[in-house]
């Protein structure tokens, strides 16, 4: 990665400059006295390659899949990250926007259950053939401790025994301090930061105003009306998506749906002229991968195969409303003051059949996908459109973490003082939203002490990483092995050079070991000996 | 009745004057420039004697199965209506309020199904062992036109063709207006204007800014936290109540969960200065009839049968969250600036078994119950608390209909133009409020062209009314037969003095028919003729 991180313009993937050069690092307008508008704009499961933006300014066949006029509209506008990452699976992501926290620190490492009190690793376990037991003692390798009840707010505490709340992150939202500096906070979508009979399940405990189906589900049941999206007896189960009456058997498919929502949400404060937080969260494009039938035909004719096809419709249905959305403000004159916040939650999934094509290879030239450590599963779609401050159409290589949102987002609202009762991990960005990049230096650290699926897979469980710079070491826990790749000349992670690096190996693995021990991080445990798996410097 | 409706101070049922003199009559104080805030407090399926407050004045033995000292409270700060008057069943009341239309020219006569296009007459017909055409060949009556998708706003009308739309009236909702007045507007609970996949289902349509729970469902699966509100995949349908998941599993009654969220909701327009409509709907106390485990013991202890004691549980809940909504107000200094309007959307439930006591007698000395047009069906508590406008601890004699509210609530909070698509039928009622009843005069009307239950019961199904004055003729369609009752002289409606008053009959019965036709009532068919029956001046 290159050290001096410059901006880079926009030249590849037919993008042009689109915003009037008089905007680009203008002055401080008048109008800025004013609180700007917040929109995060938040897609789920959802790879970097899965459009037409180049996020690091190179085009990858993957591109060509996909029809997304206004994620491209959205990119020439703003910034966008070529080095965005996110935890390997939902919640992680989720908590770590909401309590600044990096995932290890917060010890929600794994996604949390709709239901209380069930840790989710190896899911299939519980529910499928074989017990978690079983499944623990065909690897040898059994979960850690973690908080799989997920982050709850501070002001609970003082019910928690009453509650019989335990596994728990206790923390101050951000949208707490959003709204109490005067923000009209709208959550509309997947929530997800919480199980069922805890606070935090509900967006209204974090600082929301109105929450429209927002829950501890991770997903939706259905995103077909014709299912009540979920809401039939032969469906139902906990993620059936509540709030949506009006739409049952309309063939209004999901995304659309909550756009709807979205959009109707934010006429109170438009109309009353008060600030606002938009926390647009689709569920799409997370399993189950159904066909968006608006969409759908231009991707058959392609030639594509039915999953990607299906696939591809549901990703230009997430376009479709990112430009509703961006053509509400425009229609409303809230263009030239609100934030726009665009990204994946993690990862593309890489280990669904109804997605089509290849599995494991959808993310190429990333390797592997959600779950993993490896590029495919944290690197994620990210960009940035700040009325006045962002450079249209750049590209920013700082590598970025999803705590870093946090402080950026209350800098950006201009919410100076706030205390928390969890340490913030994350950094701001403004300074590289701003186009400032020289001295940014980070580590980027994700840590999955936990097998994902029923079925071991090396790629994706009981794995660590550390990136520096154009380095990246990940940590095989379960082989007790550390791989060293240079994501600058082998993006793909195809050529594992620690042999040839061991300074770099254990300069790394040390910074790791380091990290994870002053977090006091979740290890998985040796069936074997009863004992936490050895830091990645102790092996 | 008394035709002078003269105010009568509240002496009976041990209450006594609360508010200072100076409140009473008070000329305009400098605050009521502000804007009023409202809180309309409904109960469902709550009979007229189910309180400690007489009503209209009397007690009755009923009054001491129940502890409401909120109730009470209420109704010593505010008026209280001994002839306030619902439809039968719940949707035709609610959609009365919020449209201002009688039911019978709405044609909103019925309660509207959780799903579209699902006439709901003799209900368990469908779902049970008989076929609705079997039912309807029992008693040779078959169901009549009516809108049974409920109310639609008058803005999805162009959409009416794609949304597939029908048995709908179209309508300006009076909460648009409150809203378009600047009101911050909240619906907590039940909502049950429309079916759903129509608009009419969400209350975000209706004008409210904000929705918890309220859906097309006229009841909420469960009232328990341990079956997470129905929402387990053994109890789950559409009645289901939405937007709880943080209370699954802790042991909160929904009536509590209800007025958690109402209150949380109010935070935003209090901090922010802000008039609110609070709409706080509760479930309770429809059926199913569940034990409030925090009161249930009280009424065992008083000796009364198990369903008995489930039930005044569920009221005593209900007093409670009463309660709780008075002291948030108080609390937050709001008291003096906030209308509360309390009522129930029908009369007790009177023909279930799991309520206890002997069925069809619980809302004695009034006659049956939920779904009749005797008065234990339509007859409802309701008091109203106006700061510096109602007298405390008055009664007011006039009758008043559901549809009332609209033109009532609009005035109350200032709303002086607005244009309607619908004919408005009610009254505003605030000279009422005010103390000036003298030249009130108003008749009565409801009309139920349905069979309730699968079994026909000729003390509910095919029923219409009309009360003057004192007089009041009952209309039994199925036998096309006039029934006469002295409400003054025999408030249980036990002697039919039709054979004595013909002259009285004619002229109830030619206004009753005048009404009807001027609505073009939705007239039950004899299935012997296929012809309407004849309006009640015609046999």
């Amino acid at each position: 990665m290159d050290p001096d991180l410059k901006n880079r313009l926009l030249v590849a993937g037919g993008l042009a400059l689109m915003a009037p050069l008089a905007l680009q690092n203008a002055a401080v307008p008048a109008a800025a006295a004013k609180k700007p508008n917040i929109v995060f704009f938040l897609v789920d499961d959802y790879g970097w390659v899965d459009s037409e933006v180049p996020y690091d300014g190179h085009n990858y066949p993957a591109h060509l899949r996909f029809h997304t006029p206004n994620m491209v509209r959205m990119a020439e506008m703003g910034v966008r990250f070529s080095h965005a990452y996110a935890s390997p699976v939902s919640t992680p992501t989720r908590t770590s926007i909401m309590t600044g926290m990096n995932a290890v620190h917060s010890h929600i490492t794994n996604w949390t259950s709709m239901a209380k009190d069930e840790p989710s690793d190896a899911v299939g376990g519980t529910n499928g053939a074989m017990t978690y037991d079983q499944i623990a003692a065909s690897t040898g390798m059994d979960r850690p401790e973690w908080n799989y009840n997920g982050i709850c707010p501070e002001r609970f505490r003082p019910d928690s025994a009453a509650l019989g709340l335990n596994h728990i992150q206790w923390a101050s939202p951000m949208v707490q301090f959003l709204r109490d500096a005067g923000y009209y906070t709208i959550h509309v979508g997947k929530a997800h930061w919480a199980s069922a009979g805890t606070p935090g399940a509900s967006p209204l405990n974090m600082g929301f105003v109105i929450n429209i189906a927002g829950s501890s589900a991770g997903l939706p049941k259905s995103y077909l009306s014709e299912d009540n999206y979920g809401n039939t007896p032969e469906k139902w189960n906990l993620s059936a998506v509540q709030n949506l009456y009006e739409y049952y058997g309309t063939g209004t498919f999901l995304t659309e749906a909550i756009t709807r929502e979205a959009l109707k949400a934010l006429d109170w404060p438009v109309e009353h002229r008060q600030p606002f937080y938009l926390y647009l969260s689709h569920f799409a494009t997370h399993t189950p991968i159904q066909k968006d039938k608006r969409f759908f035909r231009r991707y058959k004719d392609m030639g594509q195969d039915d999953g990607q096809s299906r696939y591809a419709s549901m990703v230009e249905g997430v376009d479709k409303s990112l430009g509703d959305v961006l053509d509400y403000l425009e229609a409303n004159g809230l263009s030239d003051n609100t934030i726009i916040i665009f990204m994946a939650d993690n990862g593309g999934n890489a280990d669904v059949k109804s997605k089509g094509g290849v599995p494991h290879t959808q993310n190429a030239p990333l390797r592997e996908g959600k779950g993993s450590c490896y590029e495919g599963g944290i690197r994620v779609p990210m960009s940035v459109y700040w009325p006045g401050k962002t450079s249209a159409g750049s590209i920013i290589d700082a590598p970025v973490m999803p705590e870093d949102l946090f402080p950026t987002i209350l800098e950006m609202a201009g919410v100076k003082k706030y205390g928390t009762v969890q340490q913030v991990d994350g950094r701001s960005l403004v300074p590289l939203l701003k186009g400032r990049q020289s001295g940014w230096q980070r580590d980027v650290i994700f840590h999955y002490p936990h097998q994902w699926k029923p079925e071991y897979r090396r790629e994706v469980d009981f794995l660590s990483t550390i990136i520096r710079d154009e380095w990246k070491l990940v940590y095989v826990m379960k082989e007790r092995k550390l791989e060293l790749y240079n994501l600058k000349e082998d993006i793909g992670e195809t050529r594992d050079l620690s042999a040839s690096y061991p300074d770099e190996v254990a300069e790394l693995a040390r910074a790791l070991g380091d990290r994870l021990r002053s977090w006091n991080a979740s290890m998985p445990v040796d069936r074997a000996t009863g004992l936490p798996v050895p830091m990645p410097d102790e092996i």
